[in-house]
């Protein structure tokens, strides 16, 4: 036999391949079908702690897409104070496996799609659980990992501005000036939160927050809103889940079981419980769950992002590599073989 | 700054690197002396288990080593059925991250590093849990992944004879012929297992049971014998440990968690407690617990495997490839920067 090969992208062969929102959303839609219909193994994300030696830790997600057969792990970092040293806060690596024999087929930076893959949640909930006359979007947090979000929102919805605001003004700025060649709609900066949520029909929070409060106050939020707080650390009233009319995550066995994410805490404190759920955005897709029913409704949406997501996405960047050519080869073991 | 690079090391390269056994043995004691100090983060190793899709499970291993200050997770399948694909049941994946800024550093084919650091733990294990005067080694199974436990307890005492037996006679033989050229005692294959075990000082069994069996009776066990039974589903009568004068383990934690290995049913069942525990192997190596007091002592040594070996033997690979020159340089990220 001809020995195994694995294929390598860095960032910029994940870069080189333009993959575009609409692929992006249908790849990242799919494996939330298959979530929400039971054809994935996800075992809960887990972490490797490290903050008292270093102020970081890593999530380590792996999981099972059977539409496509392929089992994947993601490692990645998540280190606050990464800026001091030049380096963005997460790094990813997302390794891919034949699910039939276990063999290594591929290693892909998944920094930049992990952003894309969260971007493409964030845009496929708000396609089930925004109105679909949504016009006004309200983005709080300014981080470079965020632009997906609005790109991709800005591909589904006719918006007619994007309000962005974040803690600092020159980070906004920056932000908007990156975004407004990306998008269609109009951007404004706000200086406040309230400023921004008022009045939106779609309301994301994508801070890094360094402990829970409340930046975005319950009686901002219009009635029929979507709001989407998918940051690691509580940015809203912790009665807000509790208080829409709807309140959906990605998986809340996960979820419930991690020490990280916007409602941990609230978890752990026995306030949020399985009971306020309406559904897994995945039931949601799949249909077997109804996603928004009337203009009128609250609806919250968070998702932790999981491993499924990854995998989905990786597939697409891999398969789309080997079309064009594009990354490493490597020779993973010339002779493997049963001794 | 210059951009994020990574080291990739095949089974070629990892082969060329010689690493004998003395070096391994220090690299994993090394890990183990940590982990007995708590020096390490080490959550339990976790599964992504495909068994109904493909007859296969992925063990995925994490871990953190503060005195070189690495973190490391190895991905390793396993797949029972994979020789009918002519390929081995185990292949390896391990990725090595700089623990301050979760930089990846390298990515390493750790499928023949998995079966040194288990052949080391091995060694480790008899050099203080086994009579120094030890002069017979009977191995239980005859898997390629099993050499390493020979040649390193063959590098570590004066052994008189190898016994080696295996379900099949072809193995056996394959295996004893493979090892004569490894080791400086004589080899004998034994057609039965009561026939390798009687008399032998130091037992190790690494088979490959599809169900749990009592392959060596307790009645055949010397006084005075050290036995290591690491294959996945139990081997020995579930009373060896608990009747044994010291039951000792690499990890309580990941063994009482996991749902595989030799005797994870015998914990389930509530027949094996923390009780039965005289010591993990990392507070005998400290010095934190005594090893082997008596010539009389039976001593069962029961290791999973855990992350800081990989890690340890990892960085010694990455290492000794850096000054050699071995391995593929990969640019992961040309421009990674926190935006």
């Amino acid at each position: 036999m001809p020995g195994l090969e694995l294929l390598f992208l860095s960032a910029e062969d994940v870069a080189a391949l333009d993959l575009s929102a609409a692929e992006v959303i249908e790849a990242v839609e799919a494996g939330l079908h298959a979530h929400g219909t039971g054809q994935v193994v996800l075992p809960p994300k887990d972490h490797l702690d490290l903050e008292q030696q270093h102020r970081g830790h890593f999530n380590i997600l792996k999981g099972y897409l059977a539409p496509i057969d392929v089992a994947g792990v993601k490692v990645i970092g998540d280190y606050l104070d990464n800026h001091l040293h030049d380096l963005p806060s997460e790094l990813a690596l997302l390794t891919l496996y034949e699910a039939r024999t276990g063999v290594p087929r591929a290693i892909v930076d998944a920094t930049e799609l992990t952003w894309m893959r969260t971007g493409a949640v964030t845009a496929v909930g708000a396609r089930h659980l925004a109105r679909r006359d949504s016009t006004v979007l309200a983005h709080i947090g300014a981080r470079g990992t965020a632009r997906c979000n609005v790109a991709y929102l800005d591909s589904l919805f006719e918006l007619a501005e994007i309000r962005v605001t974040s803690r600092r003004a020159e980070s906004r700025q920056r932000f908007a000036q990156e975004m407004a060649e990306a998008v269609r709609a109009p951007i404004r900066v706000t200086d406040s939160v309230e400023e921004a949520v008022r009045g939106a029909d779609i309301v994301v929070d994508a801070t890094r927050l360094s402990r829970e409060q409340v930046l975005i106050r319950n009686d901002w939020i219009s009635p029929g809103a979507l709001v989407i707080p998918y940051g690691a650390v509580r940015s809203t009233d912790p009665t807000l889940p509790i208080l829409a009319h709807k309140f959906v995550v990605d998986d809340w066995r996960q979820a419930a079981g991690s020490p990280f994410g916007q409602y941990s805490t609230a978890i752990a404190d026995g306030i949020l419980r399985r009971g306020h759920v309406h559904a897994e955005i995945g039931e949601i897709v799949a249909g077997l769950r109804p996603g928004r029913e009337s203009d009128h409704e609250l609806i919250v949406f968070w998702h932790r992002g999981f491993a499924i997501s990854d995998i989905a996405l990786g597939v697409l960047a891999v398969d789309r590599a080997r079309e064009r050519g594009v990354g490493t080869t490597l020779v993973y073991s010339a002779q493997a073989r049963e001794r």
